[in-house]
């Protein structure tokens, strides 16, 4: 079998869970990433002898890399030539510049959610709307809080339709190790509705939705409380059932040692896990509370890591490696480790 | 006229708050505060040159005061014997036990959220149940979250009824200065549901009530947001029209500055208030959505002060100084300088 | 008796301050304060019902403050015109502009810390260096760090002479209600020297003082640990004995509760200090250790109140008010409350 | 060869990372490791599918592990019968418990800095005095700052001869995941001296140290500015080449964007390291300068992995493996991949 060949434009936070997760795929082959400057992730590549090719992402600034002694294997432009598809995930905005190189190549690609919507011609979800992604040239995921809370709501959706929801997004304000963001004994409330009340609608539009977003100065994991209408009454049971069931819900206990967002993290570097990573959201147990016939119930969004999957099944729909959402989401399941417990 | 005789017992964060909410009342005279040991409240009290007197909550203990330098006029029960009422702020199972010297001497009391339902004959709330406290001996306050949730709840209520609430209560993890209390890069998820619903549901047990606590390492005040269910479907004007209204809920603007909770506070030192103290809670005005024909916003509680003018009306109501929850209310907002805007 | 008429430039933090600080001098008046854009601070001024008149610091953007309904009493030069002295506290770099104002109306300034030192002739100190201000047109404040450790240094130094301090600061990053600086469960370092150690330099020359500066994501107030190399050796006690005789120093206890920043903070509040402010460095009794011949021990910094007293001390050595160092901070202290306790 | 058999007791924050780092050592067998209840740990070693066999330590009590299905081997008891050696990491005060055992089964063993210095004949550390633990019985290794802070005292000792370190501990309040500790928006001030610098003194005697020790609001890594007095002056370029040349301490540069100590968390993510874990301690370059004939510095202290190294030092003094601090450090160093870069 030919390998599908895949090229990551941007390594960040995202960037770099992307190509470790590419990396994972039996039936992917990552051919380089793509930066502009020695950030500590290319650092950090470095120190651990370049397991993967760099590019530079800005021929012009190619000295910022090659004076701090990072080997260069050659421009982002040389890396799109080598790749079926690439993983977009340079900073906002960027992503719209460097589609001019993909669409002069002729490479397909995956943009993040941080990109503006008209950069790609299906906004894509690997549970929620894999079929409209299938051979589809630009695809832009969901960001992070979207692409967990949509894991949820999709299930739900599936499982006795949702009508409605109204959501409480307690967002972590920067990831650990970010100085340039911050927040100090606040909380800061943004306006509503919230961008991913919003994208909710995009992706499932048969859903009506709202939110709040508030920020707080803490870095491991948003939790949102989505207050849930369905169609048919949902148990706190039934709903435990099907996130039981979902391989990208972890379903965690109060009772069990798991009390907030930091345990998940915990947890995630007890297991091993590369970087203290985990791709599942969890919900707590304890938390699901019917409100009359609504449910409401506390869900974990590991912020840095969560798109991946998604994002991988992103490239398994553009690419038509898998026509079906079973298909798709399976394979990608199977090589990240994400199994029913 | 008369003036109604007041004690405080325990005069930490709450209580030294109470005393001087008494104080400002030109219908009450505050007798003294009790307290234990020299606690830094206590010593701030007698830089000031005692304003208060005090007395020691535990004979047996008095010399923790005396050995710090304090003068003590006396003991609790010595303070029991000259007040028409008690509030007590004891910590949370003291109060109970203080109830013993209330009954003895024959004296009403107003009881702290922190002890159990049953130490009192009413669980009350100046703008939901006034009149249920009128006459009665032994009344409890609702804690902080519980107190500001309910004033716009009752008002929403008295405008188009309130069915049924499920709300999110991201709470501050300590007070300023707390330093027994903390959490640190921790979100904390509490068993659902919060007593604050059950609570809401006790004062106002027409309205189906549930809700997620979510702890969070801050100091300035919660931010709740409820989703609410309406009798009759209300807009978001209607709804700053009727917070507009109300003495005790203060309508701010992100876009004035009103960023999140810590603004808040640095608004109300600003001002000039004692402590940097808001009786008044907040409701933002860019956070209000319609849900449907739910109605959600961002209410911000200020955890140490909030509780202050609902304790002294249940001295009005419970000294039946005024008869319904109108007049109670208007006495107690206007020596504590609360009006609408 | 004339009073001396002092405008303040920049109602901010430190801005509204200056002007509190001020109208508690019985010899001296306020005549205003300028500012450009209804900020909280502004509209906590209109909400007190101006108890200073404003004056727009930037004449074409009047209507910032108009727009939002808040009384102008004229231009910044009006405001210059009316005065003798100016207090300037804009953000850093705007006093070198207002400068030309000052100028131009032959009216002498003080600048705060974040103004570059060419801006005035002499870099004051109320305690270490008065006299050099006397009659000086143009002085410049030491920043809040460095104005509170001076009031330690030069202490230590009339006493047994310092010639040699090694300090760390633990800063904190942002004061209360600020949403545009933060740091989120990290610890940030500079390049050492801090530019606290260069001005102390400058102010004592003398001395030779490095120090290394780690920001730390708190509110309030930064905790210095000074190593101080004096030329007679100190002992514990001495130390405190100078400490305690100073107005501007306050020794406090752990054994009394005040276990951090945070404590004297509480304890600010619960004095009943406007804006739970104190002027007053504090310096932990337990903290103080001998290092063979040095000495060490750790200082509190209210980073927003504590320039207020050495700002007014610099008024009066500027207008020749007092012409020595022991008379000027006198009489600023007995405005203030300050004094040995 | 025969490997030397080591069992851990207390598979918490530490001991994950001794068994972890003894499973890399291939002169040494894990036989297993031992802890009493189904913690987030142990949970994660059950999903990991048991990797260490685990043992009950405390048999009444076995059945909190069976009962939430996590296979249990024996007892501490039968562990400790099979080993050579145990490294105790039970919280502090139950190593001393477990001496009992490891007594009765004439098996040696290393404590951790939780335990009172008699639990031990020899306080030790892998640099500074390992010779002091060959064949010694039982070994009490030094806490996390102290351990990291005498690489750096040892180094420059070596070098030039230290004889006083004042130091400042920029202490982390909490360990990632931990909800029972916590400190929010507050420094803590701790009476002086510091445990370390009484510890340094008892590792090194010829030293004089004191400290400053100061809590902070964050979860990754203490940062210690020590000021040292050597006995010849030492340049910043000198200690940077001492520095360089220790395996076990690594320097780092702002401008390379290690900005505090959440970079250096970030970068050990980055670097795949199991849990984001470093083992070195890192020094700022741009933090350090001369204060007079002393020089002072920045310090990292990663404080749940940093014991790591010097306790499997420990190993190889008390078993004999090897007989000098050259070589014994050298081989731990080699299986762990600790190296001068």
């Amino acid at each position: 079998m030919n390998k599908i060949k895949v090229g990551v434009a941007g390594y960040g936070v995202i960037g770099q869970r992307l190509a470790d997760g590419v990396a994972l795929q039996e039936d992917m082959e990552l051919v380089g990433v793509a930066d502009v400057a020695p950030t500590l992730a290319v650092q950090a590549l470095y120190e651990k002898g370049m397991p993967y090719d760099l590019y530079t992402a800005s021929p012009e600034k190619k000295n910022l890399l090659t004076d701090a002694g990072i080997p260069v294997s050659g421009t982002l432009e040389e890396l799109v030539g080598k790749v079926d598809i690439m993983l977009d995930s340079s900073p906002g905005g960027i992503g719209a510049k460097n589609k001019e190189i993909y669409l002069k190549n002729n490479v397909k690609a995956i943009f993040q959610g941080g990109e503006k919507n008209d950069v790609a011609d299906v906004f894509f979800h690997g549970y929620a709307n894999y079929e409209k992604g299938v051979g589809v040239n630009y695809l832009k995921l969901t960001s992070c809080n979207t692409t967990g809370l949509i894991r949820t709501m999709d299930a739900i959706d599936r499982a006795v339709g949702v009508k409605k929801v109204a959501m409480t997004i307690i967002r972590r304000v920067a990831d650990p190790g970010d100085y340039h963001r911050g927040l100090t004994n606040a909380l800061q409330v943004d306006t509503a509705p919230s961008h991913q009340a919003v994208d909710l609608m995009t992706i499932m539009p048969h859903v009506s939705a709202t939110g709040i977003l508030v920020h707080t100065p803490v870095t491991h994991g948003h939790i949102i409380t989505p207050v849930v209408s369905t169609k048919k009454k949902i148990s706190k049971e039934q709903l435990l059932e099907i996130f039981r069931a979902h391989p990208r819900i972890r379903v965690v206990r109060l009772a069990d040692g798991f009390l907030g967002n930091a345990s998940l993290f915990k947890y995630a570097r007890d297991l091993g896990n590369p970087r203290g990573d985990m791709y599942e959201v969890a919900v707590w147990e304890e938390s699901i509370v019917n409100s009359g016939d609504d449910i409401m119930f506390a869900l974990n969004i590991p912020q840095e890591s969560v798109v991946i999957p998604e994002s991988i099944d992103a490239i398994r729909a553009a690419m038509k490696m898998q026509m079906t959402r079973e298909d798709g989401t399976a394979e990608t399941n199977k090589y990240l480790g994400m199994k029913v417990r």
